[in-house]
């Protein structure tokens, strides 16, 4: 087999058979496929695409270069989450405790990325003495002890999608709804649950600019994960503005637990239901979705989901006594208002800007070893078709310094005022 | 600028710019843009292809990366020609002596690859003493002196060429027609001429294997060098049978000194003509194609042609003797004749097979370094249209060796038999 044969087979678009992926990923792992000709074969896959059971075979190619978790020590079903990144998603927080309450194993790696306010580990660490660290052997004793965990990654999941996403990056084949599926899918399958919910944001603030190419990417990897055996749900969720109100680290985590209080923002409450049903639907606990999120909502009335997450704060070395008291929590010297210059109805929030702002104010890394500052971030004080009057408070800035003039202004220009009520949903399909 | 910028502009379909491609070029030749941005970008052109500007600028830089040829110490118009290589192709040892002939200056350099049955320089080689290495100062003064020289390269044309085309050759996207037509013309304007004309080959022997493609990339390669200012012509012609008689360097020298006494086969006599024809007129010798026929026609008549391919001999070290004498060229050992085992007419001679019979027999090199046998190759008894019945010679061997029975069942399913007769005709279209 060689590697300039695959190449242009594909580029002919012809189907890859297994056997040529395998190789062709191993040898780009193993250095003895060249940069230049990985390069060139996702190219073509870039404008040629890839059938289902092509990305099938190339997520199994990525999972297998590197370590797969083999959870099988865990006793029941296994479910797990991913969203495809937002600006103010804290979905794990609650998602993972509240399923874990009703008995099923929530076992979560995550590795850390950049991002404009950090990932549920940096949010997570915003707990004094929470510890992300924990070996692969403690990861299954704790989850079969106390049904979640959420944790870095230990050992070299899917090296080679570490390789290959570092070379789409320079190379111009990011945009690649193959390759981003079987980039995520390797990931995720490598971690070892049963059942996936995939959190699919569509919109400006997305990766999925449109709803069209959104289906795309989670039909393909709900197909990928059904072929290798998993129980898979896709979400689509609208990303036209941030998720909740809390933008920043440890804000973040009070939101969570306001949530778990049942005093969560109203979009984030009830994406974190929907994820959550369908990880209860999965594990066959109940018969259909609507079931599912009554007995989700049972698990916020008798606070036994926020009993959860205080157990793992406490399992993990963290300060529980945070969770029953978010207002513990250190808080940024400065509170900042942003007003609204207009009257009307907010149409738009741009969440990339947000996510930005947050970042200005110390809330994320813009490279990696940048360090996070857990206490700065914004709380949106208004949402799309929140009706505002000229002076109204749109968001308050919390930072550690005084000057935020340069974040007032892009929060400012975040928000979009119209005269008229939107059409505006946040949960926008769901494929099975 | 970044590279990663570029290469997403062009896969995007957006037209680059003179200072993009200049940049990419200079990155690539020097180091400083990596090979894998360079196949990722060749692929997106290979999808999106590129506008004539464009090719123009990528042939410039490519151009522009090593020396260039500066030629105006020779006095009178310059011109050269170039064939995209066809089997039994020895047009440049005819057309070159009949146009210098006449006062126009044939300043030719070649560079060796690889082929069926060896190169210009090759040919030349056949003759005993002939010197291909000449300094750039005595390859003008030779033309200035006898109004032709035929060289291999001094210096180094074009090295962004050779690392593109290696890159190009692993990487899938050797098969792109700007790529191709901004490799071809980058040498041939690294060379100086003022007037170029192309032999752009089409058919199953060739590279461009259907008209719409073949006319495409000849149409390209015109603009390109109208572009950088020089006269160009392109000839499209049929590769469904080899050109001429004769395959194999010495066979090939021998057919072109008949071609030069007036007794050529008559197909190649025709290419030469018109392709000579062409450079006439760019001379500005005549008026119309037709009275430039007359005027080449006057030279074979007289021999001055003849002649003058015996000074180029004679001025690069080479025994012209053989030029009035070409029985002294040494011949092979074994003759073998492959006779037809039907009766009709032949309808299609496959020149790739004739070219790798050839090859089998020693006439050429599959890899660099490998010695060639210049006695040794194929002349064809019969060509497309020709009635054979069963038991005609069709070709003869020339061999050094006594068994060629493996060469002889290849030269044998090359011709193809039919009952009636086809259409077929040398010159397919002229492209100005």
């Amino acid at each position: 087999m060689r590697a300039v044969d695959i190449i242009i087979k594909k580029r002919d678009g012809f189907e890859l058979t297994k056997e040529e992926i395998q190789f062709f990923i191993e040898g780009f792992t193993n250095g003895t496929i060249d940069t230049y000709q990985a390069s060139a074969l996702t190219m073509a896959v870039y404008f040629r695409g890839m059938t289902d059971l092509e990305a099938t075979y190339l997520t199994e190619s990525i999972l297998h270069s590197g370590d797969v978790l083999d959870l099988s020590a865990i006793k029941g079903i296994k479910v797990d989450k991913h969203s495809t990144g937002g600006v103010g998603d804290k979905t794990s927080l609650v998602v993972g405790p509240l399923v874990a309450s009703l008995g099923i194993k929530f076992a979560k790696m995550s590795g850390r990325g950049l991002g404009h306010t950090g990932g549920t580990l940096d949010k997570l660490e915003a707990i004094p003495g929470y510890d992300i660290n924990m070996s692969e052997e403690n990861f299954i004793k704790q989850v079969n002890k106390i049904g979640i965990a959420l944790v870095g990654q230990t050992g070299e999941l899917a090296p080679a999608d570490k390789k290959l996403y570092a070379l789409r990056d320079v190379t111009g084949t990011v945009e690649s709804i193959p390759l981003i599926a079987s980039s995520i899918m390797s990931k995720k399958l490598a971690s070892g649950a049963d059942a996936i919910c995939l959190d699919v944001k569509v919109g400006s603030g997305a990766f999925m600019k449109n709803v069209e190419d959104a289906t795309k990417l989670a039909t393909l990897m709900v197909n990928i994960g059904k072929n290798c055996g998993k129980d898979m749900t896709a979400i689509l969720t609208n990303m036209d503005e941030p998720l909740g109100l809390a933008v920043g680290n440890s804000l973040e985590v009070v939101e969570a637990i306001d949530t778990l209080n049942g005093k969560g923002p109203k979009d984030f409450t009830e994406l974190c239901l929907e994820v959550a049903a369908h990880l209860v639907l999965a594990a066959k606990l109940v018969n259909t979705i609507e079931e599912a999120k009554k007995l989700l909502q049972k698990q916020i009335d008798n606070k036994e989901g926020l009993n959860t997450l205080a157990k793992l704060v406490e399992a993990q070395g963290g300060d529980s006594s945070y969770i029953y008291s978010p207002e513990k929590f250190k808080a940024a010297k400065y509170i900042t208002e942003v007003v609204a210059q207009e009257d009307g109805y907010v149409s738009h929030i741009d969440a990339l800007a947000i996510g930005n702002a947050a970042m200005m104010l110390g809330a994320g890394r813009s490279k990696i070893g940048d360090s996070i500052d857990h206490s700065v971030g914004i709380v949106l004080a208004k949402k799309v078709n929140d009706k505002v009057c000229k002076g109204d408070i749109l968001a308050t800035l919390h930072s550690n310094k005084a000057d935020v003039e340069e974040t007032k202004k892009l929060l400012r220009s975040a928000y979009q005022i119209s005269k008229t009520l939107v059409d505006s949903k946040l949960i926008l399909k769901i494929i099975k």
